[in-house]
């Protein structure tokens, strides 16, 4: 509940998963952000019809499922498919023809386990965020008028450039429905608006550490992939142990137009 | 020891205590930032030739210190002076006539949690940074040749604008001096990047939390203090359980040699 003197919900921004219990959780939709590659890449397999995602933390869980059920397995370490596993993190993998009506059961290490933070510190709903699904996202978290935590997945609990500049690209582009007293967040819009002509130059400049290890294991287009605001446009919440496609809110056009509008995107 | 192959001394930014178990804590020196206002008052009160600081987290420790020493005990809670308490935090206190000779006893809460944290990590040695005395920290950790932790004190582990300003004012002087590879240390410096003709305007711009906090409480003034660079030039090291003036290390010219007003207030 909203209180009648604020009636915006709050938008906060959690940089690192280390950082989750200064945030309030159990009273928001938390947005899983892990820009390079987990939520790209879960998002390409949802939009291409996969029928769910399931993210996992090691390779022997991965593995275990495999063997328990019908599904894809996939997961890399040091930019290479895992032992054990068949596939890889990379988004072009995950194509129609490929994906579509299968699940996908793929470790991550740093998305699932704020995942797992997530659901202990009893979030209202999950749901995952990057570029290619920018304005699924957006328009997700404006219907809904409730709190939200954009929470960076981050790398090792290390605060990172990519997943910094996707929570600001959602605040620049929604911080008129939602009260923000936040540090974090207006460093992230900081950022963003500093890269936001060219987010693959920006981190490229900025030495983004985890930028730099994925060209080194030749994976240019991946992170090309990844920084491409709605090139997977899907809403991807967790129900149930699961990341499924959700129900896209009706198109919210108000949201898009320049110089932004009001949040009269309600007839609730 | 620095490894033959590379050369300089690496430098990292932490951006909250609850980050800091992500460094190289005990093989670095830790610079303790809280901006707002601890670190600046500690530096004023050094600069104008206070025996030592001896920083405690409560207000409890504070009285009982008072009790056993002869000290000036100091604190505040909401803006005003915490009851038991002598004196506030404001910079202004402490004046030379004020302060000279004697002992601080100041208790804050983010800055100390921060400093037994590093202490407790095994710090190499612990400094205290803030806008007024950024040359002193600057030339000292250049000299250093170490590694270095730009350790942020936050608002109980919250991130906040002001800490990360400091850091990015640090690593815009003397990135040349260190390896970078750290995305913390690159959003410091974009933010400061964005901030530096005036870092007032831009903390009222970008609504930083504590930056209201302490407009509402009446202390503008002390905020500008807090924000002015090389106001109270003096390098306070960590020794014994009691912030003291350090050795100013031999003025380093080549820091400052664009447009820069050198911080040579030592010739000891």
């Amino acid at each position: 509940m909203r209180s009648s003197k604020n009636p915006l919900p709050e938008l906060t921004t959690c940089l690192s998963p280390a950082l989750l219990h200064t945030h309030d959780v159990c009273n928001s939709i938390v947005v899983i952000i892990d820009v390079l590659r987990a939520t790209s890449t879960i998002a390409a397999a949802i939009k291409n019809g996969a029928k769910s995602v399931i993210p996992v933390d090691s390779i022997a869980d991965c593995i275990k499922l495999g063997n328990q059920m019908e599904v894809i397995t996939a997961g890399e370490r040091d930019g290479k498919i895992a032992e054990g596993l068949t596939y890889g993190n990379t988004p072009f993998q995950y194509t129609e023809e490929f994906i579509k009506g299968k699940t996908l059961v793929l470790t991550t290490t740093n998305g699932t386990k704020l995942l797992h933070i997530a659901l202990a510190e009893n979030a209202k709903s999950i749901i995952t965020g990057s570029f290619p699904n920018l304005s699924a996202v957006c328009e997700y978290v404006v219907l809904q008028k409730q709190n939200v935590v954009l929470a960076c997945a981050a790398w090792k609990d290390k605060v990172n450039i990519e997943d910094t500049l996707f929570a600001g690209a959602i605040i620049n582009r929604i911080k008129e429905h939602f009260f923000i007293n936040c540090d974090s967040s207006q460093i992230a819009e900081s950022l963003y608006n500093q890269a936001s002509e060219d987010v693959f130059t920006f981190m490229e400049m900025k030495n983004a550490s985890h930028f730099h290890r994925l060209i080194n294991f030749g994976l240019e287009n991946d992170i090309r992939f990844c920084l491409t605001e709605d090139i997977a446009n899907v809403l991807v919440i967790y129900k149930d142990g699961r990341l499924v496609k959700g129900s896209s809110p009706r198109p919210s056009p108000i949201l898009f137009t320049e110089g932004e509008g009001k949040g009269e995107d309600g007839s609730e």
